[in-house]
């Protein structure tokens, strides 16, 4: 089976609390580590543009955030990390995209719909204070997941109209130039709580009840402390059911450690023994991180390197695919003649050749042209003949050209796929 | 007095005919070759998606615009000549400044209240059929004309609303960010005539009344013999008022050859003597082009390459200035002190440095760095240390820094003005 892209977008705004690492960040790091998935994850720094416009906000948000998801375990050898403002081709696509995509579907978005209902319940005009980026959102948000061919974006329900969005404006291209993009899908994960906050309602800095995820311990045990409980005395039976204290002990602890102290509970520990054993559960969790994500917010640039590495990585496949989608839409070069021109051609045609030569660098290269003499495939600098000669031998021989070799522009991959089968053929 | 700039999109679609070069073309270049004035010539091929999913069609079109501009004497060392879609700044900005846009501003356009207006006279939902790329046209037109910090932008009277919708959207960025963007006005040129078209209507493809501007001569002559005239015979004086003929010949002609044209008029010259001599105006006119238009089609490869160029040559410009707008919204490298933070610093500071070095492709480069370690320019490689130290000596005597380094990330073109200043007044 083929291997499942999942996609998620972290937005860059506020700093992380308790709630968003249990609710997000730690069960996606989890999934990230399942065999047979490819996990994309990005800083939407885009995205933040439509509902911040300070400056040094947006840049200390997205050093925070990429700091909190690296000091959580986020392996970057294994996924895809990158900071959506790295990767040029996607405001590309949302253009391309644009040009796709029905201002009737964008009227009946959700968030836009709410701005203009606040509106219109003021009586002021409907599109009153309603800036393009709200509106346009779901385009950009149709890129992110159509730019890498992700099958799976894990939302919550309130997100969900957006993947249809996606899939709609995806089908509609699809339909008239082709299949190109892959249609997504919502993964709604009903097992991930929502964490309770300080007064139980759930933890959202909208409600201000909540507790920051990297907080020194002493702010950890001051916030902790200030749990809002019942009256009941120690030794009186205590509920577990609409605990926040219960609720949040839960979240940080095994299982058996839960059910230990449900049977606390039960058996009527103090109010303040069961917040000094939740402190010490939550900080057992956060106080590597902790050390870890000082560390890193403290080193910038060790994170922009990092950042700049995922964006290579995510390139990678970015460059490539848009390239195939700008040939679809026609943007071409001038001398390309038409892949349906060609397809009007007869059958019997000459096989691509691969070309082998060396450059000013000193090192050795080869490209493929096809018969009609476009570039399908220009391979990265080789050491020696040996090595590139073993890398078409490969090509030939079906292996794959992704990390040796970039494909020509507005050559899509099933070209490629097409001119190196007539080589497996011979 | 500062250098005019003059900025003009030339919409890839359909084959050029008589009208686009006298109303549109012939006087862009003459405008193009005037001192004082830098002109800039884009082929608005993003634009084109909004009204063709044709792929061929789009870059067939794009091949012959480009070869008629060519052919009619564009004269791309003097002017910027460049294919919209070769600049991916161009959509990136388009997200920026489409975060600040008002919903409302766009609602306005009359281009998209057009179709409104029509599919509710059907009977039709307000938005039925009309896609986002027609809604947002008038942002990404904002980002054409604001990229390249245009002056002045040539336009006919019904697209006078867009670059006031440009001026606004540029005001509120500025408003907001601080003064990054040119606020564009638009130029109305009274004196450029329409062409009328065989029936005396204006030229225009939607009338089917067009002469093309490349057809062979025999195709030519035969469109002139068919312009529609009045039944007086040879020897009866003939109007020039309201004559297609006259109005023709007068677009292709001095204004002695024009009066000389007026008195034959008045002595009778027949309708077929008028016609051949039209079409002797015409073809020593279009001839000449002819040739060069038919060389240029032949060779695509060859505009392209002249594309490429042009693209470079804009790309100096919006690369450096989309580094400082994202700077300006806050899409910074994490490593960077924003300049707010570097403001509040007490101001005896220590002077930028530069630093030369060598790489392992065996050239040698230097870097400005500022006093806070920040990059501030990168070199190109040189062959040797003396052609670097040159450069920089030049740098440091207030020489221009473009063609032979760029800007750091997030560096403004002032930012780095104000850094060698410190040198110049060492």
């Amino acid at each position: 089976m083929a291997v499942k892209r999942i996609l998620t977008g972290i937005t860059t705004s506020g700093t992380p609390h308790l709630g968003n690492y249990a609710g997000a960040i730690r069960p996606a790091i989890e999934a990230s580590r399942q065999p047979g998935s490819e996990s994309f994850y990005f800083l939407a720094d885009y995205h933040s543009l439509i509902k911040t416009s300070d400056p040094e906000r947006v840049q200390r948000s997205t050093l925070e955030i990429a700091a909190t998801w690296l000091a959580a375990g986020l392996d970057t050898d294994r996924v895809w990390f990158y900071r959506q403002s790295d990767i040029p081709e996607i405001p590309e696509l949302t253009w391309l995209l644009t040009c796709n995509a029905g201002k009737g579907l964008l009227n009946r978005a959700h968030a836009y719909k709410a701005a203009v209902d606040k509106n219109v319940a003021d009586g002021e005009d409907p599109d009153a204070g309603v800036n393009m980026g709200l509106f346009m959102y779901p385009v950009l948000m149709a890129a992110d997941i159509l730019m890498f061919k992700a099958h799976s974006v894990p939302v919550g329900r309130d997100q969900i109209q957006h993947i249809e969005m996606a899939r709609d404006i995806a089908a509609r291209f699809n339909h008239q130039y082709g299949e190109h993009f892959t249609l997504p899908e919502a993964a709604i994960d009903e097992s991930v709580a929502t964490l309770p906050g300080l007064d139980g309602r759930k933890m959202s800095k909208s409600y201000d009840n909540t507790i920051p995820l990297f907080a020194s311990s002493a702010v950890m045990k001051k916030a902790i402390a200030s749990i809002v409980t019942d009256s009941r005395a120690p030794g009186e039976p205590k509920e577990t059911e609409g605990s926040a204290l219960f609720q949040l002990y839960q979240a940080f602890s095994t299982p058996a450690e839960a059910a230990a102290m449900r049977d606390a509970f039960a058996a009527g520990i103090a109010w303040g023994e069961a917040k000094q054993a939740l402190f010490e559960r939550i900080e057992a969790a956060v106080a590597p991180m902790r050390e870890r994500y000082e560390t890193l917010i403290a080193q910038p640039a060790l994170i922009e390197e990092k950042l700049h590495e995922g964006a290579a990585k995510a390139r990678a496949i970015a460059t490539p695919f848009l390239a195939e989608i700008r040939h679809a839409v026609g943007l071409r070069r001038l001398d390309v003649v038409s892949s349906a021109a060609a397809a009007a051609r007869p059958k019997a045609q000459a096989l691509p050749q691969f070309k082998q030569y060396r450059e000013a660098d000193g090192k050795f290269y080869f490209k493929l042209m096809s018969a009609d003499g476009r570039l399908l495939l220009q391979s990265q600098g080789f050491e020696s003949p040996r090595d590139a000669g073993q890398c078409i031998a490969g090509l030939k021989q079906g292996g794959d050209a992704s990390g040796v070799a970039a494909l020509g522009e507005g050559v899509s991959a099933e070209e490629l796929e097409q001119a190196l089968a007539a080589f497996a053929a011979e």
